[in-house]
């Protein structure tokens, strides 16, 4: 059986045809990159990725991270990959050059994980977190501490986290407690406690660097007094010398998947000697952290997508050889048994699995788009860029993280009893990707930003745009005899949710904010499927220009599965929409009624 | 916190309320027994759930089976459980009153075997196992065969097994190849492997009695040559010694759930001294496993269920007592954080669970009336009561599996991150319930038993018969003013259903068995949908009856809230039935059409 986890020509796909990099190359910022470079980049990630990252994938499952005498010990190998991440210039890709980065777009970096993840979820989390906190200081925190930290990060040595939640507060950051006391040394005195801290402590490095929220004394309540701080799990001397800063590892929590990466509860300022380095302006943490919380949220819904793509390869690989049962049309017991790739109902699990992760995959990377376009454009264009970004990141995030759920069951499925067996790895992916609604925000969190934040904001300036964005798409898709039909069925689509969208403002106005957003979870789910629906007519548009050009670069195969999965998405998946508008629409709202001790 | 499981009153509430149990007791069939002696043995099965069952389930997932010098090891309480399960009749508590048994009826046992799983499902399965086998011997055995086995069994002393599957027939029992050949002395001499055998060994027992399909030499090829024989682990001679039947264990599968009940792959025959003994006549195998296996598929969906349940009021529980953020309508950071059951969207994951959870258990009760009413009538009614059991089996057993998956999902996501974490049990319960779409058939193959054989068997008679009993229940519910907006839209949505039916049956006969049955599985669904509307209605007539009535049976908040998941039901998951109402009647067949080599 092969081992491909990923779709290579797909991403090719992507990033030539739907999203061309060279568009970007074209641009100021980007003018020293090439799509050459880029596809080199990629081919590296893919070496790296199948070498060294999927054959460790089933036995860091088996063998959980552990804490012995106060640290949590990792797979063996941890410590050389950090090493590979960073002397290959994998953490640093898209730092500054100052920093010995290579400015690489948001896209390229995304992509890297992509495959990563796709071999090895787990150990992809390491170098990328420490991509995300670097930058995160380079953004905001003053020289002196970049150059005591960054260069440590992008080496591989220090491993950055975001410590953001806290036991009291999980999805509420206005309830953080961590407090952080001024001193005369400039340094602040943290103390508190931390959990869920991906990488929070962990033997494959020297030393952690924790991006942590924290409160100074007096600061306003809720998120407008919380600041941002570098607090390190040992502190560098002017040498070079780390000393224990007073963090410790009160626990690591055993979780049902995604065993090799530990996950940390963290305490500071036991002894009272914990120090932080504020990032930035007091009380401006939170607005900081979203650098690192946004571009994190996209790479969610990417893993998300990673792990549903090689829960699909898996599941594809298994329906080619495993021979079951006869064709409908000829059961005769006698002639052999064929390949369950024949029968109707696993194609049907498989197109559902390609729909979702290459409507997942190009959802993600529009996303990835617009940050680059933010990145590189200027005046109206980069606030435009700016607003799709942010409307688009909630989505990019969730919808990729629910589907995958469902997809790499349906990958499980396909292995009949198998699939509940560690004979396969089916389990595994099906064990791994429920992080991601969860983490970075749940789906509920990810609803209300959607509903209440980015799509009525700015007097509903990001929905139009948005609007404007598909319709063009629409208009294109709708000169091909091919594609038009779903381009109908998606410009009737997007008009109900604009009608689903005005009944909800009327909702704000006459009901208030609690059922106004009460069913913001299903408003994400709607929003999702039209927007994975236009990634799918994009790319529709792209394989119909290739066909017609009669190029060699893809496989007449991989046009015509391009084509099957468009047509199962819009014949299978955008129908759902029916329902989710009739549940938007209606005028009962039982769950802001329903009183608690009625539920039981 | 509580450490509820199942709901008593609810369980009370649809064994007297909505199928009244006093009914059955007015057969002559079952005219010995009294509605308060099975309340009794509800009341034991949840005293010996709550006692012995829950506390041992962290415990026995945490510490798998394990096979040590070709035997598996299960968890210690397993023999003295045994022996409770066995001493206590809740082995043969169907059983013919010859053996011991008390002959109560299909529901009861279910109910039974409802509550212990809600507790722990892992060790249900051993006796309920046992029970199926036991009754399936009490069928079709030789007097002298169920004299050898029977008491052992409902003794608690010998395990039965089901044993069906072989490494390459899956799903397709036409390809089965154990073979049995005749001997001189009657016995036959088994030769083959079985795998996925749930409790195949296991060192709980003193023997296992497998009932095994095997082909007898010179038999038609297909499901018309299988015979069924008794194949025990070990031989007892005429004193009860027991000596070895060549029936070894080949191999223990690791699985992601269902820790406490081994799955075992068997050998039989290696050394030509395995002992088979023919059940019934030869070739008619298939016809007499389908007894145990429609009943265990019954039960499949109840366990199912079980689990979902157990799930719902973990996440209840906790939703009650975790604090976190607060209302969208004050959101003052500095007054206290609120229970997270008060936000909408928590709400709406509880409600969504106990919708499907209370839908799903009145369902598959729904399945075991029409079994208890076949046992129990005669004549014209008992041939309906069997269609409408057979109509409703693979729905009773497919909806609530591919629900449960969903349901205890959505109790995983109320506890955030923490879901993702073994500090609570919702990960278990999302990994335990995953196999039920996948033992005793897969939902595909259960599609195709529904719309190939149930809805279109004897001239559509048992769908007829269905209708008429959703209709009748309509009728009523369109008497009450509250019912009667609920009963419209059923009634509209089944005249939608026949719609889609109709449409199946004319491209039965255009386009041949494959296009018609390729999205027998989104048919299963949407019947699954329908079905379990029908149950919320029927719960609703109920509750209505109990409001007007003034009881004091039960609280005013069970009416409450019995009344809100109704409510619930029709407006967030009745609406799913739209989008597979326009796929399925799509004249583009995607999933026949699409070549293999074409999905990548």
């Amino acid at each position: 059986m092969s081992s491909k986890f990923y779709s290579k020509e797909n991403l090719r796909f992507l990033l030539h045809e739907v999203f061309p990099m060279k568009d970007l190359c074209s641009t100021k910022l980007y003018s020293e990159h090439t799509v050459e470079n880029f596809d080199m980049i990629l081919e590296a990630a893919d070496s790296l990725a199948t070498q060294h990252l999927r054959p460790i994938l089933q036995e860091m499952d088996r063998n959980p991270p552990y804490l012995e005498n106060g640290k949590i010990k990792v797979h063996p190998k941890m410590r050389s990959l950090m090493k590979t991440f960073g002397e290959d210039g994998w953490i640093s890709m898209s730092a500054s050059r100052e920093f010995g980065g290579q400015e690489l777009p948001f896209t390229i970096l995304q992509a890297t994980a992509f495959i990563m993840a796709a071999a090895n979820y787990d150990v992809m989390a390491y170098p990328f977190l420490t991509n995300g906190a670097a930058h995160l200081i380079e953004s905001f925190a003053t020289k002196e501490l970049q150059q005591t930290f960054i260069p440590k990060m992008y080496a591989g040595e220090w491993q950055g986290t975001m410590a953001l939640t806290e036991p009291q507060a999980g999805s509420s950051l206005s309830d953080i407690v961590t407090s952080a006391t001024p001193t005369a040394e400039g340094h602040y005195l943290i103390k508190g406690q931390k959990i869920f801290i991906s990488c929070g402590d962990h033997d494959g490095c020297d030393n952690i660097v924790h991006l942590m929220l924290a409160r100074v004394q007096g600061a306003l309540a809720g998120t407008k007094g919380i600041s941002l701080f570098i607090v390190p799990q040992h502190r560098p001397d002017a040498n070079g010398n780390l000393y224990p800063n007073d963090v410790s590892t009160a626990g690591l929590f055993h979780k049902m998947g995604y065993h090799g990466a530990p996950i940390a509860h963290l305490i500071m300022g036991e002894r009272n000697n914990c120090h932080g380095y504020l990032v930035g302006e007091l009380h401006r943490g939170l607005s900081y952290m979203f650098q690192m919380m946004n571009e994190a949220r996209i790479g969610v819904g990417l893993q998300a997508t990673s792990i549903a793509t090689a829960a699909y390869y898996n599941s594809l690989d298994y329906a080619n050889v495993r021979l079951q049962g006869r064709k409908l049309s000829d059961k005769d017991p006698l002639k052999p048994q064929i390949p369950i790739i024949e029968h109707a109902d696993v194609k049907r699990l498989l197109l559902f699995q390609k729909a979702i992760v290459e409507g997942s995959l190009a959802l993600c990377l529009q996303a990835c788009r617009y940050y680059d376009l933010w990145m590189s454009s200027e005046g109206e264009e980069k606030e435009n860029n700016f607003l799709l970004l942010e409307l688009l990141t909630p989505v990019a995030k969730s919808y990729p993280a629910e589907m995958s759920i469902l997809s790499t069951s349906a990958g499980l499925q396909c292995f009949g009893g198998y699939g509940f067996t560690k004979d396969y790895m089916a389990e595994l992916f099906f064990r791994e990707t429920r992080i991601h609604t969860l983490h970075e925000g749940t789906t509920a969190i990810h609803g209300m930003d959607l509903l209440g934040r980015k799509v009525m904001g700015n007097h509903g300036k990001a929905t139009m745009l948005l609007v404007q964005e598909v319709m063009r798409d629409i208009e294109v898709a709708q000169k091909s005899e091919q594609l038009k039909p779903y381009a109908n069925v998606l410009s009737k689509k997007l008009l109900k949710l604009q009608e689903v969208t005005m009944h909800l403002m009327g909702l704000a106005q006459s009901g208030g904010a609690e059922v106004f957003l009460s069913d913001a979870s299903l408003y994400l789910e709607l929003f999702g499927i039209l927007c994975t629906a236009w990634q799918w007519l994009k790319q529709g548009i792209a394989t119909a220009q290739l066909r017609q050009n009669s190029q060699r670069e893809y496989s007449p195969e991989f046009l015509e599965s391009k084509w099957l999965a468009l047509q199962f998405f819009y014949e299978y998946e955008l129908p759902k929409a029916e329902g989710l508008f009739i549940r938007l629409k209606s005028s009962n709202h039982i769950t802001v009624n329903a009183r608690a001790e009625e539920i039981l």
